[in-house]
């Protein structure tokens, strides 16, 4: 909406908008040198955009002293994903460089790990206790990668957890500081599911924790964020950004710079995306009510599906489900017969695999294998968002009940 | 504009949209499942974006068997930048991969490739032809650096060319392509200045040429188009495609498939934006007069600068410069003086980058130093555009002569 001047000028369009949504587009575009989204921006990302999340960060982290969070220290992406991949590259210098990430995680991580030629090193989730990070875990998989000669060189943190579903709580979050400090590695805090929280337990950021243990200045943490999850869940607009921590050297801002120069620069609507995500209407805007009213609304329809599909999953034979705290998904164990056991591994599939194809084959409905994630070994997973509308959740509950069941029978 | 269906029915909207334009906001809504623009889409873009490239390829390579340009080969991207960097990732296993690019080239592949671990293999173009590629060249390349035990994996032909501007004959196409076949390399054809072409030489695709020689089927190309450049410019959309020929693999283009799973997908705006490039306004479309007009004002007026453009540059004592043949760019030689040359070096700085910060400061004038792009040893250029407004083009130039005299008095 914020392309042409001369169209939001259209009386038409002039009746359709509220006034802070005109007020809005006018402040992007006067924000653009060319007032033109349709030019290349600065390569991190327009300036009064960044301005904009720098303040998001600084209230949202209550940091007192805004300076610390400059605008230069954040960079927009087209999504989360290129953001990741760029702090991976960068990191990875040759094969005997490790990135710690969490068993289960999200492909991304061992995707790029493996692209840049580097070593994934794993540490297990307790799933007994919600998925838990524990730090003893954290230090045993350093010390056995440093043993074979690997150079850790930074810690991946999903939280709220894909696939898990967990969020950290403070203690815990101060015990991966610590950990940090201690074993010299950074921390990449993907948090683009901050808004996604369904449990009693808040989201805090790394930053914040950081910041409340006077650390703020020492620990040096790249966080992402994203306009794909949340309430927006805009995730073909492709907008996110990452943020350097004050800890972080300016030669390494720099650096970054470079790198996403070969790109040119984020594309612009995306960004425009982010800048609604970090500066929504506020209390007294024309759009304030409306606005509050859809956010609320979706992720009180998202608490609700989450408790809803973690109980069904629970009630099975053989099926047992952590809570889901936050994101997104459900990442339920199965307990799976010998003999099903048996059938995949002689048509070559991972058990897990045999199962979800069958569902999908059955039942028309479509989960994830856990073996595509991550697991513990002779464990079996799958996972599932509770993104379908309510209308449907029951039905496609129903449908996986069934076909569950029926699973159990003919491989008994 | 296409983002929500109840803007659109819109009264105001319906009368400021024209028919056609209405008409493709609906098939392009009704292309997509979710029949959202926010919503993830295949990882390679929407298929029926893919289909419009497919035929819009077709069509301009006039190729009898449609059948061999498939949506499947055809991916979506954030700009042509990702896709080059895709193609190069794939192509450099270890530093013993070395990939030929134009001396002088953009630096999108000298960045990547550097990235990527493998060899820059620098061919020169020759100035003194008008930036004439010349198959004795290529040769003598890849000998020199296949001696020297490098893989030689791809060869990289910008055309028209950037920054120098040139376009490439149907002959010399042909030889490129026997050269590929000869020597087992496959073709990156960086392709995205197509529609800037300001002489009487046609723009030809590769592809066209090979299947004119009857070698669709054996001559592999990756060639990339965007609609950053063209007479759309728009660039901050960032979008763009990249298509495999006839001859590569499908094991090739899974792999392909996988490679950009990783992202997810291609911003959807973008996209959209490639649709526009691909299946303009046909004759007979409401839309279609204005769109006419549009496309040949721009053109006409680039071609008007450029040749205002290079006449002006040619008149100045110590500055050289070849047609602009195509693209947006000229691409001068200047000749230092002695004096400019030991200045420079006291500084640091490369004798052309003195050159151009002098305009900078002088005259106010931003151009980009030719060491950035790489010429052959004791020559300096710099590349301009001509893309500021004609009205504009006259100041520029006559602050440009002013400060090119100076300098030269200055360092006599």
């Amino acid at each position: 909406l914020v392309t042409s001047p001369e169209l939001i000028d259209h009386k038409g369009l002039r009746e359709t908008l509220k006034e802070d949504t005109f007020a809005r587009a006018k402040t992007i575009l006067n924000g653009i040198d060319s007032r033109s989204t349709g030019a290349y921006t600065h390569s991190q990302g327009l300036r009064a955009i960044r301005e904009n999340v720098a303040r998001f960060i600084t209230k949202r982290d209550k940091i007192e002293d805004e300076k610390l969070i400059s605008p230069d220290s954040i960079f927009l992406t087209d999504g989360a994903s290129p953001g990741v991949q760029n702090g991976l590259r960068s990191l990875i210098r040759d094969s005997n460089d490790g990135i710690m990430i969490p068993i289960p995680q999200y492909p991304l991580y061992s995707a790029t790990i493996q692209l840049c030629g580097g070593q994934q090193v794993g540490y297990l989730l307790n799933e007994e206790s919600g998925w838990s990070l524990e730090v003893e875990e954290l230090e045993r998989s350093y010390k056995e990668a440093t043993s074979k000669g690997v150079n850790i060189r930074a810690l991946v943190i999903i939280n709220p957890g894909n696939p898990t579903g967990q969020t950290l709580t403070k203690g815990n979050m101060e015990a991966v500081i610590d950990f940090c400090e201690r074993r010299d590695v950074l921390l990449l805090a993907d948090e683009v599911y901050q808004e996604n929280i369904y449990s009693d337990k808040p989201f805090n950021s790394f930053l914040k924790v950081a910041d409340e243990m006077g650390k703020l200045e020492t620990t040096e943490i790249i966080s992402y964020h994203s306009v794909s999850k949340g309430f927006l869940g805009e995730c073909g607009r492709r907008g996110g950004y990452f943020h350097l921590s004050p800890a972080i050297d300016k030669s390494v801002q720099e650096e970054f710079y470079k790198l996403v120069s070969i790109n040119l620069c984020p594309n612009v609507d995306g960004q425009i995306m982010v800048d609604l995500m970090v500066n929504p209407p506020k209390k007294g805007d024309y759009s304030y009510d409306q606005y509050a009213q859809e956010r609320d609304d979706i992720l009180n329809s998202l608490k609700r599906r989450a408790h809803k599909l973690v109980s069904a999953l629970n009630s099975l034979e053989g099926v047992s489900c952590q809570p889901a705290e936050g994101a997104m998904y459900a990442f339920p164990k199965i307990t799976l017969p010998a003999k099903a056991v048996q059938a995949a591994q002689s048509k070559g599939l991972y058990p897990d695999a045999l199962y979800v194809l069958e569902l999908l084959e059955n039942a028309g409905v479509c989960v994830v294998p856990g073996s595509g994630f991550g697991q513990k070994d002779g464990t079996y997973h799958f996972r599932t968002t509770f993104l379908p509308s309510e209308s449907k959740m029951d039905e496609v509950t129903e449908r996986y009940k069934k076909f569950h069941n029926d699973f159990l029978q003919r491989y008994a």
